[in-house]
């Protein structure tokens, strides 16, 4: 279901979501919606597939969410009908998927008291088996999203307690997974980021009101002010823009911010958990300068996700940074591809090599990380066509070797390069003269600076929980909608 | 949320939906969803704002259902995506409800035993109560359908009996209200219609393959033969085109078919509990005609819906019967209405007087029935502009009084003229020389024929059940989707 | 490029187009274009394949055409952003041809004078070399419409003489063929009716407004009063809504309306040249079943064009009339036919019998007209089917012998089921108990109220003019847009 | 009708376009239409209004266009229909001109020795004058598109001449302008520079075909060869796949190249005239960095067009390259914009600032241009929100003064802010610490490798022909469509 071999993308990581949550003031008059809708657009590299957003005015929830990008999803007509003094708003990443359309978030869903609406940025490890203990007693399941699941326990915990961020707490000690989210129930919003602090979420002032976001440069986007991170296993509640309280969860977890929101995920100009996206990646390229004594004329970064390593390390090497790589910048879900010719020049159409730059030189390429390699292979055959005498690719993370159980869309181990071969086997597969990746150390030591702890299970296999063989072999839902 | 005042429709009642299944018989190649869909389009006129279809190859269940008609919402590769050995299919009745895509049929779910699809036609009387009973123990609900009711309902049934079909047998008891519905669970293709049956149901066969449609019409469609009406309170059970089961609800109701089904709803040539409704509807007309001793020169319908009492009329007065009304053949649901002055003008563009036909003539109009009144206000007075000395209209049903709990759509009584008003009263509001109504007594003679009961309690208040004060009042859901 | 075999709709004509102009009274405020609009969609009937309305204030022409319905290709947005104190709109036929975006009309056009719209309903017979003989003097054209020819020469004679309406009179003496046209030039709405009078066109007033139309039916449908109809050869002139000229071609012609019109194309609300549609094909029936002497149960008309001439028949014969045939009111543009065997179902879709009615019965089954016999022939089947003990066709027009140069798309004669089959072959082809067609003198008798001459040329070989093999062989235009 | 004021891009120029043609040999099984699309997409940076195919088998041509990117006007389906041995192709500029569908191209036209189809990149210098004479002589004009002037040309010398690409040269001796095209006239694919080479144009092989494109890029997109660039005032046929002749002008023009395409039009990857784009911007950078002597701490680009000038002056003045402005990668043409304060954030919607990157810093940003300062103003309080201590912006050409009369959509005069106000001045308006833009001198440095002569008269006033009070004045059409 989330497979698109042969598609240019194919070989990058899937983020799951981005999220965003405003409370808005009396004081202030901003329409939550079109203010959701700037975020959400800022947001719009965390998720191609589909744009939701909620509002609500204390009671009465509407929802407009749809397949699409969210300015495809969103018109002038569209927002003006979701009026409200809450808004939540959620992107969910691309894929080929037929599902798009049911589970499309926020979800919004009518309980014994009342309504709420939710969007989560996230997966669980155990959510097969909450799927499956609700089902014991009767629960139905209309999508494939661990969404429902979280939708499902917060309101049976809500049948005990006249609290929804009590409901909130209750279900973290035992909902095991990545879930940054925004609720609206009743007249709160409520922030929480799992005990672990998988997934980014911060929170920030816009006038009087209180906003959430899964980055900051959804703030930046709508004028707002960053305040602070929320927490792992913090839950925070926001009544008419102001914050009523912010409680934590008992679950002790060591805290695991994921790696891959540096490595390629988030967009360079937010600042997460204390860290500049931006000025991480070129630490990485730095670091990688550091231990290596490759000669090269120039350095260059493959668009986009390359170019913030590639300059930290030519500062570092002083080896001059410049443009090897054009990437075509109409490329989107639209463009289709006709005939298995087509398809084979997929990345000539995407990128083009600037001959005037690397002509007779010797290349030092940085991409952000090698998945599969299939594209990796085509960029240095164009580079190589162009008329670069040698290509050293130098990867800024280490070598991808376990999948993910967190919500990243990790292809099966068995098709992640380097889970089957060694460096020098890389290097000759996607023809390099060398490669080099990340150590982990330098990693480490280019994240020096988070407030928190981090989770870098996808290079080292060290889970931060026990993954059980459950979710190992967690089933996709038997509806395709 | 399902009023549309000023839009041409709007004084005319809404059906709820049409709904279709196939169970394919191993000996048979059909395309399950090629079929569904020719048979969906032929019951088209029962529901304009959704269209859906869910198939299943003994397992996996694949659903696409969007907003729109039926060849708006699927396409050639849509269809080709459809695969199995049994589909069910739906149709939902316009509005300009925003809710129409979340509240989409056929509702898939997965629960403790597996997946299910379900298509139904109807609405519960104590589908809030039982809506709050399962919200009592935890349910969510994400639409506002009853449908989503009957799932919740099923499932916890279903835990305490192997059988869906026995499932199916048990909330019969105590879900009210009306539901013709088809079901795909496992490899079965469930078909029940209500202890009451409200909406009409059938059984056919397509080559060797089973068949179940709201009207005998989807069976002429796609060419196949009328096997028999599935029987109030009847579940029928197909599995690889053979039927393997026919159980009964215990729940002693008396038969109460919808009236205006045979007023209405279904297309004339359709065969409901063995009665034609064209016959039915020419008999309405045979029977005000033979009460009447109005002059008259011509008899006309009112498109689409009058003309068959009319013709009935015309036969029995001796009087010739005319085209009076010319319809505009391409209106739908994309005709827009810009400005006031042309909302004034849009019976008008629906429909013109034959000015050749009904000039300096004694004209005697028949429609169907009456709802608030102003479209035929408006008919009448195209008519007399084109040159009609007098206009006497005849309504092929008696006065519409009262509401109805089984999913008609009707406005409040208050709106409903007949409710507050004389028949004097009416002609004078609608500026007709004389009115008469269809009198009871020879509705009943005209629907003498019908194998089963039939519900009459928009005309009489006679309702099958007594009806609680709760479902007076059922409140919509909370969540507008 | 006009052929749709293997449509449901193929074995009908098409006409050409439908035209509409508005000049406006400063003493009115309709907005033009709103007026336009739903007086194109009163004429939708004319043609579906595109849509377009040009304004004008008296100098700066704008036009929105596009291939589509009149709904479909204007909305709110767009009928306000066309400003002005005329305008013109046309629809045109539909067929599956691909040329429908560059083809749409009106065409405006700049000139050494200024600036001119034009929206023709016609073909032109001697097209092929009017555009030769432009060529021949450098001109280039970009559509395969006459209409661009037309504009051509009147371009070309505007440049003699200071009066566009002098232009329009002078080509008249040599422009050949069918063209009631309406033309924005300047601060003049322009009306002209080729001197044979082909196509109808007809004058009206809406408030102190004039509007021209291609039938009175458009009127109605905007509230404007019938004046008269422009006379075959005749050019009116109307400046801010007041007539200030009409002029009159000076070549004698046989005054010429296309027959077809009252046999099939127009809406029978319509009154054209003095008679009323509907009026004509009761006749037309009423003539039938003088010289008939079958017996029969029931008289049906094949809907929609059938059922006016049925309604005579059954009047004059004494038989009655019945609903034999019920059409599916949604068959539209969208629906598609997805495999083959479904396009064997395809009349199916579109029509049902009505078994009630028909079964065992004698059944009179009167239809316009036969093209090719392919429809007639699955009708009869499902006739048979529903049970009629015998099917007796009769048609409302003589034989349909010869194909037509003046606008109306009709297949080779070779591929007429008359040219080549006598009544009693074409009976048993299309397996009918007895065929009878109209005889030509009751087609007169019918027509002798018509204020104008008309053609039959179709049904006689007796053309208005001679036409010489050029037109016999006009190629079509060789770039496909 | 050209005018965005508003839009986020309302501050740059606007190239007309980008053409593309192939003549496929015998040899080669490509199919012509998907290699245009493909190299379409790789031009879309030329023009996002509307795109066009023409194909063409030695005879029939096939065109279709429409407004929208490449992507949205052509599918599978429709490449598919585009059949033939020879197209050529044409993207348009983006504005929100209603005027983009009858304006898309190729033009396709018949005349009097068959038909033709045309694509060009141009603006006439006096194309209102021959339109007139045109006019005068009885030409019509659909479109307000220069094309449709050239195609008249065309024809009415090839009325003198059996040879199409001697009509092209002739009508070079009187057509002034600038106009890179491709025709497709019989079995001839012809490319033609304008004899001042204003827009560039060159030729490849992709196996044994030849093509013609705007840029080289195309060709890499669709891995072609390229050959040389077609010289000013140069005529050349291809047939087959093979060059028959290359003609020449004898006007005697100073070559011309437009000196904005490697400013800013061109893409960078491509080689013009023998010169990179990339390495001329890069030296512009340098050429600044070397009349400079501000401290700074860090050099960025305004993305994407200033970023090869900032690398260039970075390496030169040894201060380090950066990241200081991040643009939303998802902006495109479905962004809408929906209330004032939106527009207000529309700049920061588009780009935001790298706050880690420049906070605290002395900040050299470089952009390309300056039309009428106000996006720059915006990044500038951007930059200065972000921390920037200060900001001074270099620009890679000299100041912004002179209208184009070559088809740039450029601003009024009074519109371009350094037509009216001094360096100092300006400085002030965008609120930069200091302003300095390149020196004419150093442009022509840069640009010594140029093959041919190049025209600055944006910036000089120094236009290549004199231009007459007729084109400085040059009426718009009069139509709107």
């Amino acid at each position: 279901m989330r497979s698109c071999t042969g598609c240019w993308a194919s070989d990058k990581l899937h983020e799951e979501c981005g999220v965003f949550g405003i409370s808005l003031s009396p004081h202030d008059s901003y329409s939550v919606a079109n203010e959701t809708y700037l975020a959400l657009f800022a947001l719009q590299h965390r998720g191609q597939e589909s744009s939701g957003i909620a509002t609500s005015n204390d009671g009465k929830i509407h929802v407009i969410k749809k397949s699409g990008l969210v300015p495809e999803v969103f018109d002038e007509r569209t927002l003006q009908s979701l009026q409200g003094n809450m808004a939540i708003g959620h992107v969910r990443y691309s894929s080929h998927s037929e599902s798009s359309a049911i589970n499309a978030q926020p979800l919004a869903v009518t309980h014994i008291n009342g309504s709420m609406a939710i969007a989560c940025n996230g997966t669980l490890v155990n959510g097969a088996k909450l799927r499956h203990d609700a089902e014991l007693s009767g629960a139905i399941f209309q999508t494939t999203n661990d969404t429902e699941v979280i939708a499902y326990m917060l309101v049976r915990e809500r049948l005990g307690t006249p609290l929804m961020e009590q409901a909130v707490k209750n279900i973290m000690s035992y909902v095991a997974g990545a879930y940054s989210m925004v609720i609206i129930s009743g007249s709160k919003l409520i922030a929480a980021r799992d005990p672990f602090g998988f997934k980014p979420l911060c929170m920030g002032m816009l006038g009087s009101s209180v906003v959430f976001a899964s980055e900051s440069c959804a703030f930046d986007a709508i004028g707002a002010r960053f305040v602070r991170d929320v927490e792992p296993g913090e839950i925070i509640v926001a009544e008419n823009g102001s914050v009523t309280s912010a409680m934590r969860s008992e679950w002790q977890a060591r805290s695991s911010l994921c790696v891959f929101e540096f490595v390629y995920f988030a967009r360079p100009d937010s600042v997460i958990d204390g860290l500049s996206v931006e000025h991480v990646r070129q630490e990485f390229g730095k670091y990688l300068a550091m231990r290596d004594n490759v000669k090269g004329d120039i350095v260059i970064g493959v668009p986009d996700s390359g170019l913030s390593a590639a300059l930290g390390y030519s500062k570092q090497a002083g080896i001059p940074y410049g443009v090897g790589l054009v990437k075509n910048r109409y490329i989107g879900r639209t463009f289709i591809q006709n005939t298995q010719s087509q398809r084979e020049k997929s990345v000539s159409i995407k990128l083009n090599a600037l001959s005037a730059e690397v002509k007779g030189k010797r290349v030092i390429m940085v991409d952000d990380s090698i998945v599969r390699g299939t594209t990796c292979a085509h960029i240095v055959s164009i580079l190589r066509q162009a008329g670069a005498s040698e290509v050293h690719m130098r990867v800024s993370s280490p070598p991808f070797l376990h999948r993910c159980y967190y919500g990243t869309d990790i292809p099966r181990e068995q098709d992640l390069i380097a889970h089957n071969h060694t460096v020098e086997q890389i290097a000759e597969m996607i023809n390099v003269d060398t490669l080099m990746y990340l150590d982990e150390r330098d990693l480490r030591h280019a994240m020096s600076g988070l407030r928190i702890g981090y989770c870098d299970a996808c290079f080292t296999g060290n889970y931060p929980v026990r993954i059980s063989s459950e979710s190992e072999n967690q089933k996709e839902g038997r509806i395709q909608v």
